[in-house]
Protein backbone atom coordinates (compact mmCIF):
# COMPACT_ATOMS: atom_id res chain seq x y z
CA UNK A 1 0.00 0.00 0.00
CA UNK A 2 1.13 3.78 -1.02
CA UNK A 3 0.75 6.01 1.69
CA UNK A 4 -0.77 9.15 0.88
CA UNK A 5 1.67 12.39 0.89
CA UNK A 6 0.93 14.84 3.18
CA UNK A 7 1.66 18.33 2.23
CA UNK A 8 4.27 20.31 3.93
CA UNK A 9 6.17 23.64 4.05
CA UNK A 10 9.73 24.35 3.12
CA UNK A 11 11.54 27.87 3.74
CA UNK A 12 13.90 28.05 0.97
CA UNK A 13 17.03 30.74 2.59
CA UNK A 14 19.45 31.84 -0.63
CA UNK A 15 22.07 34.39 0.47
CA UNK A 16 25.46 35.81 -0.15
CA UNK A 17 28.03 37.10 2.86
CA UNK A 18 29.83 40.01 3.57
CA UNK A 19 33.94 39.53 3.79
CA UNK A 20 34.07 39.17 7.51
CA UNK A 21 31.85 36.81 9.04
CA UNK A 22 32.63 35.94 12.64
CA UNK A 23 31.10 34.51 14.51
CA UNK A 24 28.35 33.19 11.65
CA UNK A 25 29.47 29.08 11.97
CA UNK A 26 28.92 28.83 15.13
CA UNK A 27 25.84 30.68 15.59
CA UNK A 28 24.14 29.01 12.34
CA UNK A 29 25.26 25.40 13.98
CA UNK A 30 23.09 26.72 17.18
CA UNK A 31 20.64 27.84 15.12
CA UNK A 32 20.18 24.41 13.35
CA UNK A 33 20.38 22.67 17.08
CA UNK A 34 17.47 25.16 18.37
CA UNK A 35 15.33 24.23 15.22
CA UNK A 36 15.64 20.80 15.67
CA UNK A 37 14.00 21.41 19.09
CA UNK A 38 10.80 23.36 17.57
CA UNK A 39 7.25 21.53 17.15
CA UNK A 40 6.46 20.83 13.41
CA UNK A 41 10.19 20.58 12.34
CA UNK A 42 10.62 18.04 9.85
CA UNK A 43 14.23 18.37 8.30
CA UNK A 44 16.70 20.86 6.68
CA UNK A 45 19.35 20.66 3.91
CA UNK A 46 22.40 22.84 3.79
CA UNK A 47 25.03 24.18 0.79
CA UNK A 48 27.04 26.80 0.20
CA UNK A 49 28.52 27.65 -3.30
CA UNK A 50 28.35 31.44 -4.79
CA UNK A 51 25.53 31.26 -2.71
CA UNK A 52 24.68 29.79 0.36
CA UNK A 53 21.18 27.54 0.11
CA UNK A 54 19.76 26.39 3.41
CA UNK A 55 16.38 24.82 3.28
CA UNK A 56 14.27 23.83 6.58
CA UNK A 57 11.23 21.75 6.24
CA UNK A 58 7.91 22.08 8.27
CA UNK A 59 4.69 20.30 9.16
CA UNK A 60 2.96 23.94 8.71
CA UNK A 61 3.18 27.78 8.27
CA UNK A 62 1.93 27.78 11.90
CA UNK A 63 5.45 26.28 12.83
CA UNK A 64 7.50 28.10 10.44
CA UNK A 65 6.06 31.47 11.92
CA UNK A 66 6.81 30.13 15.64
CA UNK A 67 10.32 29.78 14.74
CA UNK A 68 10.84 33.04 13.30
CA UNK A 69 9.65 34.22 16.62
CA UNK A 70 11.48 31.81 18.61
CA UNK A 71 13.64 34.65 21.04
CA UNK A 72 16.94 33.38 20.39
CA UNK A 73 16.49 33.15 16.60
CA UNK A 74 15.51 36.86 16.19
CA UNK A 75 18.55 37.80 17.99
CA UNK A 76 20.31 35.95 15.20
CA UNK A 77 18.31 37.04 12.64
CA UNK A 78 18.79 40.64 13.77
CA UNK A 79 22.81 39.65 13.57
CA UNK A 80 22.71 38.48 10.15
CA UNK A 81 21.33 41.46 8.33
CA UNK A 82 23.77 43.86 10.13
CA UNK A 83 26.69 41.75 10.00
CA UNK A 84 26.89 38.77 7.74
CA UNK A 85 24.66 39.15 4.88
CA UNK A 86 25.05 41.47 1.83
CA UNK A 87 21.99 39.96 0.75
CA UNK A 88 19.40 37.13 1.22
CA UNK A 89 16.05 35.92 0.17
CA UNK A 90 13.44 33.74 1.87
CA UNK A 91 10.72 31.94 0.37
CA UNK A 92 7.81 30.16 2.17
CA UNK A 93 6.74 27.15 -0.10
CA UNK A 94 3.96 24.23 0.35
CA UNK A 95 5.37 21.22 -1.00
CA UNK A 96 3.03 19.43 -3.33
CA UNK A 97 5.07 16.54 -4.73
CA UNK A 98 8.11 14.41 -4.09
CA UNK A 99 9.97 11.85 -5.00
CA UNK A 100 13.01 9.91 -4.59
CA UNK A 101 15.72 7.51 -5.76
CA UNK A 102 17.49 5.65 -3.52
CA UNK A 103 18.36 6.10 0.33
CA UNK A 104 20.31 9.06 1.23
CA UNK B 1 2.45 51.35 -4.85
CA UNK B 2 3.23 47.55 -3.94
CA UNK B 3 3.15 45.46 -6.67
CA UNK B 4 0.99 42.00 -5.52
CA UNK B 5 2.84 39.37 -5.27
CA UNK B 6 2.13 36.24 -7.45
CA UNK B 7 2.66 32.80 -6.82
CA UNK B 8 5.21 30.88 -8.47
CA UNK B 9 6.77 27.53 -8.24
CA UNK B 10 10.03 26.19 -7.39
CA UNK B 11 11.84 22.22 -8.00
CA UNK B 12 13.92 21.39 -5.06
CA UNK B 13 16.39 19.30 -6.10
CA UNK B 14 18.48 17.56 -3.22
CA UNK B 15 21.82 14.98 -4.43
CA UNK B 16 24.45 12.94 -3.21
CA UNK B 17 27.06 12.04 -6.07
CA UNK B 18 28.85 8.90 -6.43
CA UNK B 19 32.85 8.92 -6.60
CA UNK B 20 33.25 9.23 -10.25
CA UNK B 21 30.64 11.93 -11.84
CA UNK B 22 32.99 11.80 -14.96
CA UNK B 23 30.88 14.08 -17.63
CA UNK B 24 28.51 15.41 -14.98
CA UNK B 25 29.48 18.81 -14.90
CA UNK B 26 29.42 19.86 -18.51
CA UNK B 27 25.65 18.15 -18.81
CA UNK B 28 24.91 20.52 -15.70
CA UNK B 29 26.10 23.19 -17.68
CA UNK B 30 24.27 22.17 -20.87
CA UNK B 31 21.24 21.28 -18.74
CA UNK B 32 21.25 25.22 -17.10
CA UNK B 33 21.34 26.59 -20.45
CA UNK B 34 18.49 24.69 -21.95
CA UNK B 35 16.33 25.27 -18.88
CA UNK B 36 17.02 29.12 -19.45
CA UNK B 37 15.31 28.51 -22.87
CA UNK B 38 12.36 27.04 -22.09
CA UNK B 39 8.63 28.28 -21.59
CA UNK B 40 7.87 29.94 -18.15
CA UNK B 41 11.33 29.78 -16.65
CA UNK B 42 12.56 31.85 -13.93
CA UNK B 43 15.39 31.50 -12.49
CA UNK B 44 17.94 29.33 -10.61
CA UNK B 45 20.00 28.68 -7.54
CA UNK B 46 22.73 26.09 -6.75
CA UNK B 47 25.73 25.24 -4.44
CA UNK B 48 26.88 21.83 -3.17
CA UNK B 49 28.78 21.29 -0.14
CA UNK B 50 27.77 17.57 1.59
CA UNK B 51 24.84 17.77 -0.12
CA UNK B 52 24.21 19.37 -3.46
CA UNK B 53 20.41 21.63 -4.07
CA UNK B 54 19.99 22.94 -6.87
CA UNK B 55 16.19 25.02 -7.11
CA UNK B 56 14.79 26.35 -10.51
CA UNK B 57 11.93 28.05 -10.61
CA UNK B 58 9.16 28.53 -12.84
CA UNK B 59 5.81 30.41 -14.10
CA UNK B 60 3.71 27.13 -13.76
CA UNK B 61 3.28 23.39 -13.32
CA UNK B 62 2.72 23.09 -16.60
CA UNK B 63 6.25 24.87 -17.34
CA UNK B 64 7.44 22.09 -14.57
CA UNK B 65 6.12 19.31 -16.56
CA UNK B 66 7.43 20.63 -20.09
CA UNK B 67 10.85 20.84 -18.48
CA UNK B 68 10.58 17.15 -17.40
CA UNK B 69 9.80 16.17 -20.66
CA UNK B 70 12.29 18.16 -22.49
CA UNK B 71 13.87 15.53 -24.97
CA UNK B 72 17.85 16.59 -24.08
CA UNK B 73 16.70 16.54 -20.29
CA UNK B 74 15.46 12.92 -20.51
CA UNK B 75 18.59 11.57 -21.33
CA UNK B 76 20.78 13.63 -18.88
CA UNK B 77 18.04 12.85 -16.26
CA UNK B 78 18.74 8.85 -16.96
CA UNK B 79 22.54 9.47 -16.98
CA UNK B 80 22.04 11.15 -14.08
CA UNK B 81 20.24 7.88 -12.40
CA UNK B 82 22.63 5.23 -13.51
CA UNK B 83 26.07 6.91 -13.64
CA UNK B 84 26.36 10.08 -11.23
CA UNK B 85 23.78 10.21 -8.54
CA UNK B 86 23.76 7.56 -5.19
CA UNK B 87 20.93 9.25 -4.13
CA UNK B 88 18.31 12.10 -5.11
CA UNK B 89 14.55 14.13 -4.21
CA UNK B 90 12.81 16.30 -6.09
CA UNK B 91 10.29 18.37 -4.20
CA UNK B 92 7.70 19.93 -6.37
CA UNK B 93 6.88 23.16 -4.39
CA UNK B 94 4.56 26.59 -4.67
CA UNK B 95 6.24 29.58 -3.52
CA UNK B 96 3.62 31.31 -1.43
CA UNK B 97 5.87 34.54 -0.05
CA UNK B 98 8.30 35.88 -0.18
CA UNK B 99 11.16 39.07 1.48
CA UNK B 100 14.45 39.83 0.42
CA UNK B 101 17.08 42.14 2.05
CA UNK B 102 19.73 44.06 0.08
CA UNK B 103 20.40 43.76 -3.64
CA UNK B 104 21.74 40.42 -5.27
Amino acid sequence: MKTKFKPYYAVIFTSTQKENVDGYSKMADRMETLAKQQAGYLGIDSARSDVGITISYWKSLDAIKDWKQQSEHLQAQLKGRQDWYSWYNVRICKVEREYELGNR
